[in-house]
């Protein structure tokens, strides 16, 4: 059920979206130096006002520390909050590293002479208005912020309540250090409650996307609650199968990796498929590793009891579902590929699934058969993540099918519009790609039924 | 409000929908060889059966013929319903025409060594199981199926009610032919009933795209009522820019072409906006050849008082959120290119806009400000369209902002997934993208907040 509105927070975000809006159609064609330029100012300002801005940090963490006391908050979340001397110079060098990638607005990807002197271009632009919900970490304010001026994006930026003193400090200094440089005051805003978000929710026509980044139900929340299109996962339920010809000792080193590194992200591994050919010999092995590095571990029936295993409870139907985001491990006896990849496209959520293998045959066949953002071979899931892709930052990770999928950076903020360059050109005249065969199709044979 | 579905339909359509998932998985990583001979028997049985096929669209058209001689269908829809020698030779041609184009799966459109021997790559692979409702036309049939199978997607097709008998010979044909070819059976249905697509709406999870195809109110039908991504578009209002410095014999010559030439189209011009310096000495030359043409002109009150038109309706706010499909056209003056932009960004549909101009700099404004899929310089609306882009065939024309935009071919049907090629890599001793700057970032301030 979603709340009620307050015609008057909806009527100031509307108010905001709509500037967005306007402000989107400027900075869509700010030049690359403009924007970097920008991005500069922004740097410098961040490191002028550190003080300030840790200062407000601190009121943040002041609050947060009596909810951490009281069990309404995680050291986990109050430790994200924080900011440090280190945590800012990284933001600081995030800013740079934006700065130093190749502007994403105005790339050709597809060109035509589809007649004498008529030119087709495809040509990358911005998405428009992006509004983008995230909790607890106030250092994502600056990195969305960065990549959303540098892919010409207008921005709506809604922080956690947690986080509020921060997200103000450091979004003042942001805006004033982006106006000073030229950028349009209206192309980032900063909203501050929650009832904001549900007024977001209804924008469209003004809100090209949505990028939520926080909780499964927060994600869920918003993709049931919105026509806007959506960009984010709930879920990141990761699989590696363990086929007959692995490397096991690759196998050991990559499942721990990818289940103990840090077992709360969406990147970790939640299910090990393993061939039966191998589990007689290797999934004691294997079972032992993890317990004795705490995971618990859940196996399916014919595990638990053609193995021997110990300490070693019973996974249901509901596990294979189950993202723990914990030191739990689910794990599953199968007898062939097809069923491995059976599992993962039943169970999986399509983010990322990782086979172990020394046969090519088996990688061809599970990278052209696994229906996931992200499909690896011989390595950790864990590298899932738009920084370890090369691609300087992320705003999210898609699982969506249609594009951007995968880590998003500055790629997956611009889509393209079609340009054409006539001179007087009419189709009443026109008979055929140049230089393709003229094949002229009976008019209604083609758009528009 | 949605009708009531009968299970046992649900239950025929969610089965086929999961047996052309299975089937996805296979035609996902058939080779363009493979593919190829597929499309060249299909062709050659087309041709063979080409008296059957057109004793059942014979049957259809007995029907229609009833229909229109009571009112309930009209000569337009009727003609489409036909088909004759020379049309089946088109059909035949345009399968040709698909086998022709290069195969849009297995392209990698991105390659990164983010460490040593650890390699990632951005692949295009299928969208997966695409269900597509058209009406009407039966060489659409083929046209769809020859592209779904090119791109390795399994496809449902949903014909009209109205051309039940040629579908179904067309389907019989292409059928038997991809499956004597070694296509897997499932990878192509026929849905014949209207409670067939109620189904469908709810297959998500089955079935990865809709492709509506028909009338506006179809299009937002289906876009309302299911949570799978629809691609297509609701409604064509396209606009053309009649700026101060255009070329004025260009702008008679494409105007008279854009709303004339094939008037029920969703590219055909709807809103003509014109700059107050030459509206005083051009307009009514422009109003008098549409007249002439018989085209019904509605102009803003500015145009009809300040310009002396005679013959020439009000146009009110209706007009310019109306997609007239038919020989009307909407005028209105402006003062400005800003304000061109404004009204087309404001009342259009994000289809396909024309800019006249002479001047550089304007036309790089509205290619950067206006948010349509095709902004076009110097030449007429009518230009968007698979065909004509060079495309080969088109499964439909989107309108959506994240990708596919504009006239969907082959391309849009591909989506991609990132290959991790490793040798046992785990993010624990992960450093950085090799050969790029390493910057060890603390593991929280990454993924999965």
């Amino acid at each position: 059920m979603r709340p009620e509105l307050d015609p008057k927070v909806t009527e100031t975000v509307i108010d905001l979206a709509r500037r967005a809006k306007t402000a989107a159609r400027r900075i869509a064609h700010l030049s690359t130096d403009d924007k970097n330029q920008a991005l500069q100012v922004i740097a410098d300002l961040l490191a002028g006002q550190q003080d300030q801005i840790l200062a407000a940090n601190r009121r943040d963490l002041q609050a947060a520390r009596t909810l951490v006391q009281s069990g309404r908050m995680t050291e986990a979340l109050y430790h994200r909050l924080e900011l440090d001397n280190k945590k800012f110079a990284g933001i600081i060098a995030g800013v740079k590293q934006i700065q130093a990638l190749a502007d994403p607005v105005g790339r050709t990807t597809l060109e035509n002479e589809i007649a004498q002197n008529l030119r087709l271009y495809r040509v990358t632009c911005p998405i428009g208005v992006i509004a983008v919900i995230f909790e607890s970490r106030p250092d994502a304010l600056v990195q969305i912020s960065a990549l959303a001026l540098k892919s010409g994006n207008a921005v709506l930026l809604k922080g956690g309540s947690e986080a509020e003193n921060s997200n103000r400090a450091l979004f003042d200094c942001i805006h004033r250090a982006a106006v000073s440089a030229g950028m349009p005051a209206d192309a980032m805003s900063l909203l501050e409650s929650r009832s904001d978000v549900e007024a977001l929710l209804g924008a469209s026509g003004l809100v090209d996307l949505i990028i939520p980044r926080g909780s499964n139900s927060l994600v869920r929340y918003i993709q049931e609650n919105t026509t806007i299109p959506v960009l984010g996962h709930a879920e990141g339920i990761c699989h590696i199968y363990v086929d007959r010809s692995a490397d096991l000792e690759q196998v050991l080193e990559i499942i721990i990796d990818a289940k103990t590194s840090y077992p709360s992200v969406c990147n970790a591994v939640e299910t090990v498929l393993i061939h039966s050919d191998v589990a007689a010999s290797f999934l004691p092995r294997l079972v032992n590793a993890l317990q004795v590095r705490g995971v618990e571990v859940r196996c399916d029936e014919r595990g638990v009891n053609d193995f021997g295993l110990t300490g070693v409870s019973s996974a249901t139907d509901a596990d294979w579902r189950t993202e723990y985001c914990d030191l739990i491990l689910s794990i599953r006896v199968v007898d062939s590929i097809d069923q491995a990849i059976d599992h993962i496209n039943t169970y999986g959520s399509h983010h990322t699934d990782a086979i172990i293998t020394r046969e090519d045959a088996a990688f061809d066949q599970f990278f052209a058969e696994v229906d996931s953002a992200g499909v690896y071979l011989n390595a950790s899931t864990r590298f899932a993540d738009g920084y370890r892709y090369g691609f300087g930052a992320e705003v999210g990770i898609s699982t969506g099918k249609l594009h951007p999928r995968g880590p998003v950076g500055l790629e997956g903020l611009v889509t393209y519009k079609y340009k054409l360059v006539g001179a007087g050109h009419t189709v009443t005249n026109y008979t055929g790609p140049a230089g393709g065969t003229v094949k002229h199709e009976p008019e209604e044979d083609r758009t528009g039924d």
